[in-house]
């Protein structure tokens, strides 16, 4: 028996609309029976698993990727989820060649490498070059231009694992910024200490750009073990040089955001907007970024339709190329200035939820102390009540469209993001279950109350 | 100050030679002092950073190899062992060219894919070939010759981790004869399930060879994560087609084992050999495997010889490919027929000795037991006294010289062995120690008693 019927079977009272009902422990007996039966969701593991294995990788713009929307599609569609549908949008796209790094002298020896995304091509035989390195991104700032001239810049960086993931922001730098910086003082290539936490002979990619018309040249990533080998010959003393090739490819593409609705009672209301990313960088089959964040969000909207109606709708939305550079998400803003009733992104791995932020405005804070209070028994600890974060979501909260964010522990998540180990063996299948649970309570919250369909109701 | 100072100081009364003393718990005073200063050691640290930073990998009989002889010889020489050299023999190489796995149908994507020593090469632009999957090598075996014929064969298995490895023989029957049944039956080449215990994008290299005249097809292996992709996509029902490109080349080349020695008081005496493998495989920098090995019994020889003189000579012997099929071993054991005292190697990655096995024989028993009680603050288990294993020694000890073995925690090693992720930072500083220590004690206990260098005593 699917557990969503155990669900429905609870049900035989509709979950009340918020603002009828005082602010129960636990959100009251619906929101519970939603919120265990949940526990032993299978809708985001069937997901997760048939993406990763029946499209894989879906580089953003690419034919993967469009096959990868054909297959959101057919999945939505025989899921039951209403008015399933692709927004298309053009792109340019980046695609990634053949890719090598050899330090040819003091020390012959061949090193892993990939390209961070909108890297300059290197010719097909590569370039070669002396190295210099900086420990930091800081200090390649500060180093006098005839220090890098005609170089090929190394910039390390110490990234610690945290569980909000806020190393990443200042961390982030010397992939974000570094290849701006190198090329403005003369560098012909730079290579950066993978922005990852992982010790494995992965190279972590992940978009970049350079900045107000500073040159392109090559920017590529090393795995850890290869950074700190790089780090422990450049100690030596004697020069280093070093052979690197990152053949990549520019032009032009298709992407979309697949979109499927739970219809609401009252189409007139906002809808509750719940969305991952469909797009995945190109090394792994993007299993926690974001097949995951897709997986939980629709798995929690089907398990609300199992269970009946809400009074608002729910629109699901695998976002299309998000990675780089939130495409999927600034199309879908200039397309619906409507207003929303809420909206959320899971994207940022499969990791349990341990918090909630919120940002619903002053008029609403019952609405999300009572969110709070129905998470609670998940584990998940109350945050703040004005802070709502997302990636392609992030633009509408910032311009002001409220907000929900169910923060996942990231701990692990920059041992294997944006590498080619981003496969479905990376998701703990009970812990992809408590995110399914965390997004269908707070979707049996939000969705303004759960009415059985009339023809379950008359088969009771 | 360094630690061994600390051991000389404390050995003012010389180690006495095993026979003229009881048994006393922890070997007494003298051993226990070379054991506890041993867990300070930096030498086997040294050793293991420099040969893999400043050689990397050293795939036998290449020029790689050959780089790693004359580290070997210099870093011997610069320790203060004597009559350092070098034993050379020939060999046929075997060496990795482009590699590539890609299915084709029913949903495309590309995997990783190592080839396995010894594989048949492909032509540069692959082979194309319906899939054939078996959950075991005991399923293939019994398949009809036309469902494997003219296909390619993959080969899974359960592999488990085990402390003492012990999983490695039974479950790397895929590796060694796979390739053998798959090629009997008609197939045009075979991937397996790495033998290996990790989820990373990284493939389990290692030897195998076509027995009885089997003609050699291509043979390569998937990491786990690709493995159990292919076992999904197989699972679907559908014809699967896969192009695989598993390049190598085969040729002549030169080993050699480097040896060095702590010379005996008495040189008549049968010496101790304590060993490990200077070759390693191609993908990583061998750090595990067996930079290692050579690092810790070096480090123990250099501890003994910086406490004074051995009765027995102690040779260190740094094994030449050993790989391919321990034909350092076989050399030396060729061109060394006189007697040993005992044998040892430390060829299983870095992790903590947990157990000393010996087989000295029965006249022996009491010089097997102090060793036993000597190693136990360290940890040790007492383990049999008839059983010894190593890899290049292996041949030597099934002729009757007596060996000891000191068996390392393999929990985690084949998560790294024959991968690309044998690299420095898989090396624990605080267990690559504790297997100095338990080294030094045991060339304490079998090399007959140290007595310190008449110049370092009129020093005091």
């Amino acid at each position: 028996m699917k557990s969503y019927l155990i669900a429905s079977a609870l049900l035989a009272a509709a979950v009340p609309a918020f603002g009828q009902r005082p602010a129960r422990p636990g959100g009251g007996p619906a929101i519970a029976a939603l919120r265990e039966a949940a526990l032993h969701d299978d809708y985001a593991w069937d997901i997760t698993e048939g993406l990763t294995t029946e499209v894989g990788q879906r580089l953003a713009g690419t034919e993967a990727e469009a096959r990868a929307r054909n297959w959101a599609v057919a999945r939505l569609k025989a899921m039951g989820f209403a008015d399933v549908r692709v927004e298309p949008f053009d792109m340019p796209t980046w695609t990634r060649g053949p890719e090598a790094a050899e330090i040819l002298a003091p020390f012959p020896q061949k090193l892993v490498v990939a390209a961070l995304g909108n890297s300059a091509s290197t010719p097909p035989e590569g370039i070669t070059g002396q190295v210099v390195g900086f420990d930091t991104l800081g200090e390649l700032e500060a180093a006098p231009d005839e220090v890098v001239q005609g170089k090929i810049v190394f910039v390390s960086h110490a990234m610690p694992r945290t569980q909000d993931g806020s190393g990443y922001g200042h961390f982030g730098g010397p992939r974000r910024h570094g290849p701006t910086v190198a090329s403005r003082k003369g560098a012909i290539a730079i290579v950066i200490r993978s922005i990852g936490t992982d010790h494995h002979r992965n190279a972590h990619t992940g978009v970049m750009s350079f900045d107000d018309g500073a040159r392109p040249i090559p920017a590529g990533a090393l795995p850890l073990p290869d950074a700190e080998q790089l780090q422990r010959v450049l100690k030596r003393g004697r020069p280093v040089t070093m052979r690197l090739t990152l053949v990549s490819q520019t032009g032009r593409g298709q992407s979309g955001n697949v979109i499927a609705e739970v219809p609401g009672r009252d189409p007139a209301l906002p809808p509750i907007l719940v969305g991952g990313h469909l797009d995945s960088w190109d090394q792994g089959t993007g299993a926690i970024d974001d097949a995951a964040g897709v997986a939980i969000v629709t798995a929690a909207a089907k398990r609300i339709m199992d269970a009946g109606r809400p009074l608002r709708t729910i629109r699901v939305i695998w976002f299309g190329a998000e990675e780089p550079g939130l495409l999927g998400g600034l199309s879908y803003k200039a397309k619906h200035p409507e207003p929303h009733h809420a909206v959320a992104e899971s994207d940022f791995g499969s990791g349990r939820v341990w918090r909630v932020n919120s940002k619903l405005g002053k008029a609403r804070e019952a609405e999300a102390r009572l969110l709070q209070e129905a998470l609670a028994p998940l584990g998940i600890v109350p945050g703040k009540l004005d802070v709502a974060d997302g990636s392609d979501i992030g633009p509408m909260i910032a311009d002001g469209v409220p907000g929900i964010e169910l923060s996942q522990d990231g701990t692990h998540y920059f041992d294997v993001h944006h590498t080619p180990d981003d496969t479905l063996d990376k998701v703990d299948p009970a812990d992809l279950r408590q995110n399914v649970a965390a997004w269908t309570t707070m979707l049996a919250v939000l969705s303004g109350g759960i009415e059985p369909e009339p023809k379950r109701r008359s088969r009771r």
